[in-house]
């Protein structure tokens, strides 16, 4: 059994079917080593597991949950680019979104939701260079969104 | 006649002279095959068509062709970038920012109005990995803002 | 002496110990020629130099200021990155987050202490694609935060 698939199923972590595109774009491009991975909300089977603002709506615990959400997410479309996940090189990059109520300034700790996920996993190569954001409003409501580059095997 | 060139006439479109910076920054940059250019607005003829909030003072649709317009705007530099746009391999990233009234959360749909411009001119190459995000703000008020990264020829 | 390093000398700039990432994710990511560093605000010493919204807590001038220490944040990791800042062979794209008031619209303008900055240094290295953008709240109340992707020698 692949690695990093067995470290996920260690983790009690089973890959939903990638996200189709709910517009005119595609989940994923790749150029060279590169895989770019379009923006992924918290969805669980196609509905969003947390709606609203972090620190109204939206506690920072769920907003943390909300994120390795996305991050799961991310991984199903990046498995989907590369068949193999232990084709992986490195997470080279990560924006994490937060749709903020006013006065929530702790965005990185939510992030750390996919980024922790992503270390768990990944081990050093899944450390990443990272801006941890906020956002008045996000789309359809998700509390967060991320997207990610990846560099993978030739 | 370059095949790109003739779609973008087929389809009414006629590029600008790419927009000189308003800043202390140039209009892309290229690393290898990837050109990245800097984020572009609404504007027509140095004005920007449409001002103000997406959900207020602007309606979906007009926020729509705003993101068309900055696609429009951004091929201008990409050709100013390549010479020719049949030298186009992909499309590989786009971030889009609405400025966005509070309560609005369909800034997907108004991306698409950059996003299926670029398929239109430019079939499966233009299809891209994206980001549609909000701000609470932005620059001169426009609506829009768009950014992209572009694969091509060595 | 190094060429940059005796440019920021003449400038009176000292750079600091590259800053420890606050949470789960790196300073920098480095794939092909390609360095990524990680979003960066204005601490100088570990505070933050100013604190709160554009436009209300702190005047465009001080923004300024701000989005130049967190450029010279960046280049104490890029350095740390690559040893000697003569290595850089250009600055790729800057994103630029300003903490805004409603209604300040002027974020290119604040950009530009990180964009002047950086050509200031780098000569037209420094010359960089970017995107200025807006954000209803940012880590920390920070005014600004900027990230950047760079090019290096191989």
């Amino acid at each position: 059994m692949m690695k990093i698939e067995k470290k996920l199923e260690e983790l009690g972590v089973k890959l939903p079917e990638p996200a189709t595109p709910v517009a005119a774009y595609v989940p994923f491009r790749r150029t060279g080593n590169l895989v770019y991975i379009s923006g992924q909300d918290c969805k669980v089977n196609g509905e969003l597991k947390y709606k609203g603002k972090v620190g109204k709506d939206v506690t920072e615990e769920e907003a943390y949950e909300a994120a390795k959400i996305a991050a799961i997410n991310l991984l199903a479309i990046l498995k989907s680019a590369v068949g193999d996940l232990d084709r992986v090189r490195q997470i080279v990059n990560l924006h994490g979104y937060v749709n903020s109520a006013a006065g929530f300034v702790r965005q990185p700790f939510v992030i750390n939701g996919a980024s922790e996920f992503l270390v768990e996993v990944f081990g050093e190569k899944g450390k990443h260079s990272r801006c941890a954001l906020s956002c008045n409003e996000l789309p359809f409501d998700t509390p967060v969104a991320i997207e990610m580059i990846v560099e993978v095997e030739a």
